[in-house]
């Protein structure tokens, strides 16, 4: 079982086939083909039979019906451990074929071109190639099916040392082929149930959202557990994980990292991206809990970590640019789960390698964003695109009779960023590059506003002088009475409330500058 | 075109395909069928071809090898508008087929069977049945696909009025067929991906989670926007959702949900579905803002409004049993944007209708859970099994010398409960089925005691006497210290911190029950 007699090599990836061809006629493997990979094989002097020939049927139908013949299939399907089959074979004149080596084209890449028209789209679905894949991953106790070129090493030095390929090889190919064409016609089924069906001539237009959302994501490992002892849990990344996302991480050491660690980890990491200045946020329980920029990594953190020292303890910690020595020493004067940075000095390095429990990432900072969102809840997913809007000082709108001095408005953007990354209802205060308070999570806004007072208090910060950020408007403004008990002078804000009226006056009253943004952050 | 002149038929689901064989005759179509389609069929005096004596080539093989032939696929693949097409086909004596009616053996029902086996699992993948399905949709121009019986009605109707079906018809088959092969092909690859390749012999073990998780959705609707404006967003149902849960609702008014009501909608109803009392949740932002038990859902209502008026504007309110005209009175007093329950009494829904804006959800109490939970990250997906863990009083473990009394091991239960709802970090107060005060989503615990005790102060409460949850364990006593200021005596908690002895002292101290659950309820 699982000698290979016979091949069927038709790739549309060529990479690596000549080798793999040349390789398998070494080992006495007869091989079949057809169309372009046929005459690649052929002027590489590779001999190598058309399928057309084996058959005895020709290739017809602009190449639509190639392989779709008995010959080929029973070839593959039939078991060879069973004496009816091997009859009907024989008696068919069907020899068997004993490894299929097929990959599909690419379809994401037809469709994701601009000028793409539905034909262009169909005549990319592959029908003889998916078939032929699926029939040797069924019979996979006697068919090896390849779909990767990564591949094809791996398989020729099984081979060569043991003339066979062993069950687990077998099957290990079996399901990354039928991985493959769960992926092929989940994005086809994406295309086509995007496609508006009032037009269905040239190019179409796509919805957003498909019909039938099909995803499939790989297992990067099993987690001891999940967001609690009782529950088991895996994390995935997608097949082509966003540039820059967390998911590219490269761990330098520490322990495993564990659920929390792992969404804790991309909240600090979506934050401290959104700087260009050094920046340093630490997070907790999946809030930012000390936010700061300065000139340097080590001033970011002794900033960051000021705002609120007692949550820090066991933080995520992340920076946006290259971490050096001074600021490992610091970071490391506390408790944390995780330090993550795009890079970190070989300084740097050493110093955090004699702390062996911290979970040290790298990630580079290349800009991406994930396409869509999801958000499970019962019996569904809510799937939206990216909150990736970005303030510009053109867009604010001054409604009150103070305008924010040059400072001040420096110190609103900030606020402003940082509230986009805390949970709703949010509200940030700071000042100089610093988070002096944050009210996260609160199902009133006045009461988030009181803890980010009260938080600040208890810090030791002068709130004079500082901003204030609110996520969403203020429904009251009480809100806005607080915030100037407090003796903030800046407040920056969506608007949008039928009580804005109310909220400017109260801003007026305080002699508070309000900037509103028209755009709204809410995060759950 | 889409005249339809030759059909096959090939269903491992046979409901009302007599009947539509039976029509398609009727209009004068010529069939085609293999196997049990065909004999059920014939027994059904309904005239009909076998595939075999229709290609010249016998079934072989145990059935594997029936319909991947030339003829057939020839015979749905090529375009009747391309003269080249038509004359080879011609040529090799391939007539046209224009109807393809199929739909594939439920493989996620094999595998499902406690005693199902590789071996059983492997025979169970169709290879025949997709081959035809997606060569049909491709050449969805000029065939019809059939995967779904629910559309025979609507396909038959078509036909007698047009005598051909339209484009738009076609196209619809068409993606319905490819959405149906990605689902196919994904439960294949969940399976096999997660199948321990240790053992390949008899009963495989099924790791939880695949090497390839693969899943599809189906949209419910295209939403107004995302959780802010500026995002796009859709709702998306499993394809199979758990009974009782929330994407089973329905509707009976109100304005269309947002992105923000379902996600809201979700967090009140998995919480209210937790108690066996008449119960009734208010939520915002994600988080209860009140909750209560009570004989009658009226009390219920009041007493979890009590818990805070102010967040209570705009909530989402749910209830586990049949709301009355009395409850919805008192209800509609507060501005509220979503009301869901069981059911409602038809005098109940007369008083809400005057409340025209106000989305009223009916949903099933059924018991069900999502297999798996998601939260989405940068470039990856963390999957978990749900937490579903319910606390029973033999699990709990008093270590305070006080023993709390019956009535407060009642409150501590119902805390308890409440506090698995509410985002962590979280600390729940409550007294007699009545929650008093909620602290959510902080990074500190101490810091969600503070809100807890200041927002039931707020709302008038006597905390003497009342009892608190906490969702993890105290890291510090200083929580503890918190909560004993309020003169509260009982606290629930999973404990197994490295400083639970300290924790426990300071209980004792204060004269404080305490009661340890051994498992915790983190929510993010």
């Amino acid at each position: 079982m699982a000698v290979i007699k016979r091949a069927l090599l038709s790739v549309s990836d060529k990479t690596g086939v000549i080798d793999f061809a040349h390789q398998l006629t070494q080992l006495g493997v007869e091989l079949l083909s057809t169309g372009g990979t046929a005459s690649l094989l052929a002027d590489a002097g590779i001999a190598v039979t058309e399928v057309a020939d084996y058959t005895g049927f020709p290739e017809m139908l602009d190449g639509r019906v190639k392989t779709l013949h008995p010959k080929i299939h029973g070839g593959i399907l039939g078991r060879r451990d069973c004496p009816e089959h091997k009859a009907q074979m024989a008696k068919h004149d069907i020899g068997t074929i004993d490894l299929v080596c097929v990959n599909l084209y690419p379809f994401a890449a037809t469709v994701a071109k601009p000028d793409c028209t539905l034909e262009d789209a169909i005549e990319n679905i592959d029908i003889g190639g998916p078939s032929m894949v699926r029939s040797a991953a069924k019979n996979w106790r006697d068919v090896a099916i390849v779909t990767d070129c990564n591949d094809y090493v791996a398989i020729i030095t099984e081979l060569q040392q043991q003339s066979c390929l062993s069950a687990q090889t077998r099957f290990s190919l079996a399901r990354k082929a039928f991985a493959h064409t769960a992926q092929y016609d989940g994005m086809i089924a994406n295309y086509l149930t995007s496609v508006d069906d009032k037009n269905l001539a040239g190019q179409p237009n796509l919805h957003t959202f498909p019909q039938q959302y099909n995803q499939s994501w790989l297992k990067v490992q099993d987690l001891r557990y999940g967001e609690n002892p009782h529950q088991q849990a895996a994390f995935y990344r997608d097949l082509q994980p966003a540039a820059g996302s967390l998911a590219n991480y490269q761990q330098l050491q520490g322990k495993e990292l564990s659920y929390n660690n792992i969404a804790d980890a991309d909240a600090a990491w979506e934050a401290v991206k959104s700087f260009t200045q050094p920046a340093c946020v630490i997070v907790k329980h999946a809030n930012p809990c000390g936010v700061a920029v300065a000139a340097d990594t080590l001033t970011a953190y002794q900033l960051a970590f000021a705002t609120d020292t007692t949550s820090a303890f066991g933080g995520i910690i992340a920076f946006n640019c290259e971490v050096d020595a001074a600021t490992v020493e610091a970071v490391t004067g506390q408790f944390l789960e995780v330090l993550m940075a795009p890079k970190f000095t070989a300084e740097a390095k050493a110093i955090i390698a004699a702390k062996k429990n911290v979970r040290v990432l790298e990630i580079s900072l290349s800009v991406g964003a994930n396409q869509f969102e999801l958000k499970r809840v019962g019996g569904g997913l809510l799937v939206q695109t990216t909150d990736n809007h970005q303030i510009e000082i053109n867009q604010l709108k001054v409604v009150t009779r103070r305008t924010p001095t040059e400072q001040e408005m420096q110190d609103l953007l900030f606020v402003w960023k940082v509230a986009k990354y805390v949970k709703s209802n949010a509200i940030v205060f700071g000042k100089g590059g610093q988070t002096y308070g944050i009210g996260a999570g609160q199902m009133s806004r006045v009461d988030s506003t009181r803890i980010a007072a009260r938080k600040a208090q208890d810090a030791g910060f002068e709130l004079a002088g500082a901003c204030a950020a609110s996520d969403a408007f203020f429904p009251f403004r009480d809100g806005v009475d607080v915030i100037a008990a407090q003796g903030i002078k800046a407040i920056i804000q969506p608007g949008g409330s039928v009580r804005d009226e109310e909220v400017i006056i109260a801003a007026n009253e305080h002699d508070i500058a309000m900037v509103i943004t028209g755009v709204r952050h809410f995060r759950h």
